[in-house]
């Protein structure tokens, strides 16, 4: 089984209530899903474009994790992707204070031959145009399409070419707010609804602190906490972690099933309490077996009866 | 075994965003809470005061149910405290429209002789002083003090009483906003340290649509979610049904021990699940002991993997 990860691989600059990131680090949907994968999946393939300006040493982390680059672009002479934000207090808002397209501006994602035959596929967060290009590229259709986005795709000028995608995904994994715009409902029950009718026949609703919803094909409902945490440093990439931990989950067991998406939400959400202990990709870059193992038992343990 | 219930006894008038009850109603958290817990404990025992005006037919439900009015007293020539409110759009703020305090602002509670026995005490949101007052007219400290309360018992002015109170209980049951209030920390875990070190060795924060946390006295932790609804009515009482389901099946289970609080947290989120699909005490009134037993259910299914 491989695993095909498209999204961006950029530079971060973030401010927190608990401190700062003083200047760019590595981030990036792609990032942090390739990176986390590849702790559960062999075989990552890494769909992204960069310009000169990313560090080589990121690249070669990548390679040490052992994800395949092959379709990962570097163009020499223009600059990678660069997004710069504050959190405010309660860390579930933020304002954008930079974003910076570059290299992202005209991504024109390639798919090697060697990825051909990827079951499972990750579309992170990226302009719904590049996402509907890297599905078209795939000459067969993989057995599992998640999907991750935001309420800046949403915008109406932009809707349609996210519904267009939407309808070919199976799994949709967005956040509460995100949801409500999307949907126009308040209710999570009855947003699930009307998502659930534009295409992705499972549907995964992250609430942040307050944990994840997982509305199946069938009406099926299961419900992941979060794990209460003393102090969040930067959520900044823990929904990336937590859609790796979700598909991963599934490219290892093989598997489409519900059941087996249930165990992928709290490998998701373990994954996720880890990305916000530190700043950026820090937490994630080295952890041990155990401790996912571990980490993994305490989102067993809290819904224990 | 035997719960006794303090609390208000008295009319709401409620405007929600998807109706409003067109005039009083009766509510008051020793309404809830002693209704509710009358589906699992023969023997409940009120302390409350009404005045002349509140219906008969109210207090007939109550002997219908088997709560013990030995100490509830009827004030024929004053009036029950009355509360209106509007809930905002999100079901999770509210303006309060009307407070008139009535025969509660001079109550002073009477705990009868045939109450003395009682092992379970159930403080519901009340004046700390009428809380207290009850605590020290039992001559045999309970073997468990489970308190709710509101932020309106925080304000600087009578944060010392309220303080006394929480001294001398085993468990507070309070909102995410209240613990914050209460503590000044913003992260629940940190508000948790903090208020336990005000005396309750066993702390339940109640997230509403987010389900609750149960801090135990060992650190242990529990999360119970919260059913995804598709419309809530109206969620007054949802945290009186709750205190409600949590210390009747605590009381009903002659226990104190941490697990057997797991499934009193899960019980009592059954109970307030059914309060907010109906205004005021509508829906909790009527239950079937197969209905509370399959929503009860539906409680551990959401989270099982």
């Amino acid at each position: 089984m491989s695993l095909l990860v498209v999204g961006s691989v950029a530079f971060d600059a973030i401010e927190t209530p608990l401190g700062s990131t003083n200047g760019k680090i590595i981030g990036g949907a792609a990032t942090f899903i390739a990176l986390v994968s590849s702790y559960f999946c062999p075989k990552v393939n890494l769909v992204a474009v960069v310009g000169g300006d990313f560090p080589k040493d990121a690249i070669a982390l990548f390679r040490a994790r052992g994800v395949n680059l092959e379709g990962l672009q570097i163009k020499e002479n223009e600059k990678s992707f660069f997004w710069a934000g504050k959190y405010h207090n309660d860390l579930n808002s933020r304002d954008t204070l930079i974003t910076e397209l570059n290299v992202l501006g005209d991504f024109d994602p390639i798919v090697p031959e060697s990825y051909q035959d990827c079951e499972y596929l990750m579309l992170g967060n990226l302009s719904p145009e590049v996402q509907i290009t890297v599905l078209k590229r795939l000459r067969k259709r993989p057995k599992l399409v998640v999907m991750d986005t935001m309420n800046f795709w949403m915008r109406p000028e932009v809707l349609p070419e996210l519904k267009t995608v939407l309808a070919q995904v199976d799994v949709l994994s967005i956040n509460d707010e995100e949801a409500r715009m999307l949907s126009g409902e308040y209710s999570l029950v009855k947003a699930s609804k009307v998502i659930k009718a534009m295409g992705p026949k499972t549907l995964i609703i992250k609430k942040g602190e307050h944990g994840a919803l997982l509305f199946g094909p069938d009406n099926e409902l299961f419900y992941a906490p979060a794990l209460p945490l003393e102090e969040v440093y930067d959520p900044t990439g823990a929904g990336d972690c937590f859609a790796a931990g979700f598909i991963a989950h599934m490219a290892a067991c093989k598997s489409t099933s519900f059941e087996d998406m249930k165990r992928g939400v709290i490998k998701g959400s373990a994954m996720a309490s880890f990305c916000v202990e530190k700043f950026g990709t820090e937490r994630i870059v080295n952890l041990s077996e155990s401790e996912i193992a571990d980490r993994e038992q305490l989102f067993f343990d809290l819904v224990k009866v």
